[in-house]
């Protein structure tokens, strides 16, 4: 470690391999496109995994286990479903030292598996809805893959709901979206837009795809979470039918939605810096840790001053830090690199005075601060620090987020630096194509839902219906 | 629901399935061998993990998470290790629509990629100890299957261990086995028998396999979990060496260790009964539910008061029966399938004495109990149950153990209804496959770990070094 990281302005996707490596966060598995995800950087998942279950056993969903194996065939039965899928898919052709009669598949995602299994468990609306979650694997087959941001096995979440009526099931949709956007905001400190992908860009199978889009720290955008209406496309497809309450036979209405391991890629590109992770508090394994810094006539105080101000520290996740070979820079580079929110430095001339040093991770201010109190004040610091890391991400994000109405403006701010343009567009896909070839940048989202009246689409010029938001993505 | 379920004595595999089935912990996938673990089940593998995930960060160990794909060459660099488990593997073979250079084989168990990734994170003493441990999913094609017992895929924790020394990985061996032994023992409420494996049993690319084993209630054992030590065996054939504190390069000593989704196949087999499941309170996701009973006259009066003491009872983990359509016999008899410790059953009587009736699950035993202090009542009755359920399965599994010298009462005990037998045994595996062939029983474990001297062979009647325990297995 405290090796020197890549500085964003000269590469910044060095800079962000350069952190996930050298903070331990994961590393490169013998097979290309996988990653091993070291403690380090499970500890964020398992913060965000803990959080999140919460939140969907609040909202009344139960989580379940499905096979990652599915008989090829499945994948099949939706026409747009197999479509977007087939090309990512791994398969099994072998096993136990013999030639399967049917080839399958590993999960990419699990509508299919589920969506046959809620054919056995759904006869009549007394079985609906069916709100299940599951924590799991899944392998999408990638070319180009980058660490946490895209790889070929990645953890994840994915919600699978049954519903009798379509209005139930567009308000489960958006009730998810609505999760994932209170989540990603208030733990993980990352201010998103939110709305509708094009039909370009929705979910194969689904009706319509919600979407959260984070800006991170290069200008472009990052889907965060999405939350697919899926219509009857898969009880269709599975011919999952359910007696009403009137005693009609109909098809069951679907949502899924899900957020992967790609969050710890979000986290890490919104708010580190050039010397190394800056991890918001709420969902850091470590918020504040104590170094102490003494020579040898001063140790035993230190020390035990040191142990003082760790045991006074409860409810706060907070380590001391027990090292004795190296230097108190050589450590503080080591803290400063893991993201740590707050350091709390304690030397001779602290012990004396009955106080210690707080040392912010995200602006390295630092302030003398007494004993007495302590908790209190690193609790409020903590808090701060959180808003703080909001607060300056959502002012980069406006800062580089532009309302334009030309489209000679349109190529010309996706030639520079970059960022959100917010613009009109028609709904065509024609002129989504055209924008795409031109700049790069592609539609993140439409910002309404329902067609509307005014403007013109900023691509060909002609009646607009939507309020769309361009950007370079990942 | 409230279907009957086979009784044990007329046929107890159909009783397990019965049970499994209708209290909706599982049901049989699309894919022959795989299982869909229902809310209901996943919720009990949830609990599991949540107390040894606690567990296993107290003993110092961290999360982590390693590809599910592994290079087919991996798995042959460990002589043993590839004759084990080569049977039983899936083979990848096409991937993003084209065939694969090299195969990769879906994890069996993780010891070859885990081993390949050491050999880049270790290079001093100063990496080691490495404590890791990763919750996930595996896959064994199996020829007979049997819902949570033995399934192609199943979940669950792999622990691997790095170390300087062979005490220390012996130690760090026996030390998970210790956690294994409490957790099933204190928190499933199973009894069981520790030791080693014998050479035939042990895990393949291990020097030597700890088990622990229960009795079910058809008298078989069941290996609960097991801990190996696996020497330097993977160090080697992954070329993983440290420099020691004296300088010199030496191999690294490694432990592996894990339990899964089998224990919940435990759980049902050890308490369960013919009315459903049995669930101890320490590991029940509902420890106590309150069923009202009323007519349309003392409703309003019945449900106020239960909703009263359900408010009252903090800290228990307790769920209110709201259900308005069916019988209170039909509800008493589907809380029973689910296995919920204890009944409260609330009437118009009760709310007049300002009671409750308490019912156990486990006994069936009623007892009126004033409201007054109810929280301190059922807190100490769930504990009742609990050591209850672990006392009479102890004394199950003493009343079916036998201390035999004779083979002829060996072969005739195992004619009969079985149990375990404990015998000396000399150490020969023909010895242990002459008593496989007569008896179907096989050595569950070696309970003394070094040999020693006293006795002879119950199969061959020469000098014994063993003292082990036979029983027809899971």
């Amino acid at each position: 470690m405290a090796q020197k990281i890549t500085s964003r302005e000269k590469d910044y996707s060095q800079w962000y391999v350069d952190i996930v490596l050298r903070a331990e966060l994961a590393d490169y598995a013998p097979v290309k496109g996988c990653m091993v995800i070291r403690p380090r950087g499970y500890a964020l998942w398992e913060a965000m995994k803990s959080v999140l279950d919460e939140m969907f056993k609040e909202s009344g969903h139960q989580n379940a286990y499905f096979p990652m194996l599915i008989p090829e065939g499945f994948i099949r039965k939706e026409a747009e479903h197999v479509e977007g899928f087939a090309p990512e898919l791994a398969v099994v052709t072998h096993a136990g030292g013999e030639v399967l009669e049917e080839p399958l598949v590993l999960r990419p995602t699990s509508e299919t598996i589920i969506w046959s299994m809620y054919k056995k468990w759904i006869k009549s609306y007394r079985d609906l809805p069916i709100l299940i979650n599951q924590w799991a694997n899944v392998i999408r087959w990638e070319k180009r893959t980058r660490l946490f941001l895209r790889t070929t096995e990645f953890l994840w979440q994915e919600g699978h709901t049954a519903h009798e009526t379509e209005s139930e099931a567009r308000a489960e949709t958006l009730r998810m979206l609505e999760i994932y956007k209170t989540f990603v905001e208030e733990y993980l400190a990352i201010p998103v837009l939110v709305g509708r992908k094009s039909e370009r860009e929705k979910f194969a199978g689904a009706v319509s795809t919600y979407t959260i889009e984070a800006m991170m720290q290069d200008r472009k955008a990052l889907q965060a979470g999405t939350s697919h209406f899926l219509g009857q496309n898969f009880a269709k497809a599975f011919d999952v039918a359910y007696q009403s309450r009137e005693g009609a036979l109909e098809s069951v209405w679907a949502t899924s939605w899900g957020v992967s391991t790609r969050l710890v890629g979000a986290l890490i590109m919104a708010h580190s810096d050039d010397r190394g992770l800056v991890v918001p508090p709420r969902i850091a394994p470590i918020e504040a840790v104590i170094v102490p810094i003494y020579k040898a006539e001063t140790e035993s105080r230190v020390i035990e001053f040191a142990e003082r101000v760790n045991s006074s520290l409860t409810g706060v996740r907070v380590e001391l830090d027990r090292d004795k070979q190296n230097s108190p820079g050589w450590r503080f580079a080591e803290w400063e690199m893991r993201g740590v929110p707050i350091r709390i430095e304690i030397g001779p001339r602290d012990v004396e005075s009955e106080s210690v040093v707080l040392v912010r991770r995200d602006t390295g201010e630092k302030r003398a601060t007494p004993v007495d109190g302590l908790l209190g004040s690193v609790t409020s610091l903590l808090a701060e620090i959180q808003t703080g890391l909001f607060d300056r991400a959502a002012a980069f994000r406006d800062e580089n987020t532009r309302h334009l109405e030309h489209y000679s403006e349109v190529t010309q701010f996706f030639e520079g630096e970059g960022g959100f343009v917010r613009a009109q567009w028609c709904g065509r896909e024609e002129c989504e194509l055209q924008a795409k070839r031109d700049t790069k940048a592609t539609i993140r989202l439409l910002e309404n839902d329902e067609p509307e009246q005014g403007g013109v689409c900023v691509v060909c010029g002609e009646a607009s219906n939507y309020r769309v938001v361009f950007a370079k993505a990942y």
